[in-house]
């Protein structure tokens, strides 16, 4: 297969355990999609004794944030199966991903999902999910919480901003609503082909909310802001700048659900989905602390583990890895400064929902 | 479960490619067992279809001298099932490994075993393989190259060696020998769990011979005067240097068969096995170029590639990195121009076995 340009594919997010130690948005916001999940594996139908149950979770990064959900499903499994019975959870994320990050992650955390368990049996995959990985018909339960917005490739430069959804042009907005329609449909086409029949698949992933609000606002004009800091003090070359894009995309509820008009989508159905505005715990935590520098330093930090990377790898050349370093030193101060400068509520549009393949 | 001290367990493999780029003498090594692993394919019975056939690779590394295995095996089971049906291939190695480095293999190897067939499937497992690691009854095929001499843990320090083949202290031999047997009969234990019934697995690993030279005497000569030289120069304390232990061993072939010896050891029965020595292509190639220096550096390379790790991880403190980098620099140029200065031939003494999962 070709290998893509390094720039115009998203980036891992940032690793040895950066994004463990910088993911409690995600964390916060992925947990209104546990009880759909706990429901999944409650009514989910099971392959005959003695198969391994497999779990399917896409877009692990480093684990942190898996390790609840996983526990979740495999205690309502337990419920079902009694101890011993073999279950196999299978961890994707992107090649490049820190999976030595992850596996310390299960090996050494307290709440590792395999402390007590040993018919548990953890595996990763490193492979883009927007194609099949796992073998057809294998896969009892699936999981993806802060994946799928992530495109398989950046469209276009944007031109304005360094979201689609803050742009002006129109030319480029519908780009990246083509790629968005285009990826969604290969994400579930993929996850059809590997769900037994009734599979089910939970998904918390970035939305618009019913006004088309993509949210981030503060933190995507600082992060803007701060990449024109960095062009102007000369740590990246203007060209650099103009490519830097996050391939991130907030679907609507009606681009959710449009591969499923005439119903199924490759066999897949939708039990249940719906736009929710997951709680700023950031903001929660201002309140209480009042600490505008924490404010700030915690969204950078968001920022810095997620899409810093993405940005970053537009910069090459032989001194490559010091500019990037400088870049994201830089770009992080001057985010942390302004937000802390006015901080202000984020709204945190997400989607969550629950598809079944039929049988 | 308790985190054992870093410097007590054997390191992964060099990151970012090293193995990948010096692993040619383990490459080397392991090609007479292929046709071993070519016959198990052959005769191993399958599951029904449509269930994936898995293919486990016990030590991977970061994957390049597994695509030969890999493929062998998979040419001879696409020769019985035709195109279409699913074959997982699982490659294992220590959590710390560089996977990133193993799904790049994958991906971008002229090589690559995924190439031309869609109905692969890789994953990777983190965890060591001296525990049960994959489900029960799971596993069609495995193979494990250049792995299971990498003891568990070191045993006890090696006052007058870093290799205790080369050790005169009888108790620390014993201390090796009785971790060697422990290791292999727990290795032993979690493949036959892991194993379908009829399942093989091929292991290629270094051994002793009949004479019970372990080999590699002027390679690791050269790396413990290295040791002691980075020690008088003050890179490291002499507590450093004393704490510094090579964790691998050679078996004999009644060490590998004393498991056997009242025929299966927990369902597991030897199909052959047998010590050979492996062509010494580093000196075939002096031969040939009759270039010194490139002697010297390539088993060199080879150390660095695969024990170096191992060694650097005994040094601690504030200003660690920098001082194992330090350490292996000079230990590399040290133990290339001893062995550049007097070019001699290597014994390469490996034991190649098949083993059987009874039904």
């Amino acid at each position: 297969m070709a290998e893509p340009l390094p720039s115009t594919t998203p980036a891992p997010m940032e690793g040895r355990g950066g994004y463990n130690r910088a993911s409690a948005v995600q964390e916060h916001g992925a947990s209104p999609a546990l009880p759909l999940f706990r429901a999944a594996a409650e009514a989910v139908p099971l392959a005959e004794s003695p198969a391994a149950i497999v779990i399917a979770d896409y877009g692990a990064s480093e684990g942190r944030n898996s390790l609840e959900p996983i526990r979740t499903a495999i205690a309502a499994l337990r419920a079902r199966t009694g101890a011993g019975r073999a279950i196999t959870v299978v961890h994707t994320d992107l090649p490049g991903n820190d999976f030595a990050a992850l596996f310390a992650v299960l090996a050494g955390d307290p709440n590792s999902y395999l402390r007590g368990d040993p018919a548990i049996f953890p595996m990763v995959v490193g492979r883009s999910f927007y194609g099949q990985i796992l073998p057809p018909a294998s896969v009892t339960l699936g999981w993806s919480a802060w994946a799928v917005q992530w495109l398989s490739r950046v469209p276009a430069p944007i031109p304005d901003q360094l979201q689609v959804a803050y742009s002006k042009d129109s030319a480029v907005r519908a780009a990246y609503a083509a790629q968005a329609d285009a990826d969604w449909r290969a994400f579930l086409s993929a996850r059809a082909a590997e769900l037994r029949p009734g599979g089910r698949l939970v998904i918390v992933t970035m939305a618009c909310d019913a006004e088309g609000d993509f949210g981030y606002r503060a933190c995507l004009d600082a992060m803007y802001a701060g990449v024109g800091s960095c062009m102007t003090a000369g740590l990246i070359t203007t060209a650099e700048a103009a490519r830097m894009a996050i391939p991130t995309v907030g679907r609507s509820l009606d681009e959710f659900l449009a591969p499923f008009s005439g119903g199924a989508f490759d066999g897949l159905t939708v039990e249940g989905a719906e736009i929710f505005l997951a709680e700023d715990d950031i903001w929660r935590r201002f309140g209480s602390d009042g600490d505008a520098a924490a404010f700030g330093a915690r969204w950078m930090a968001f920022s810095r583990a997620s899409v810093f990377p993405t940005l970053a790898q537009v910069i090459e050349g032989p001194d490559a890895e010091a500019r990037r370093a400088s870049f994201v030193a830089r770009l992080g101060d001057k985010m942390a400064a302004e937000l802390a400068a006015r901080p202000e509520p984020t709204k945190i549009p997400l989607a969550r929902m629950t598809l079944v393949k039929t049988g």
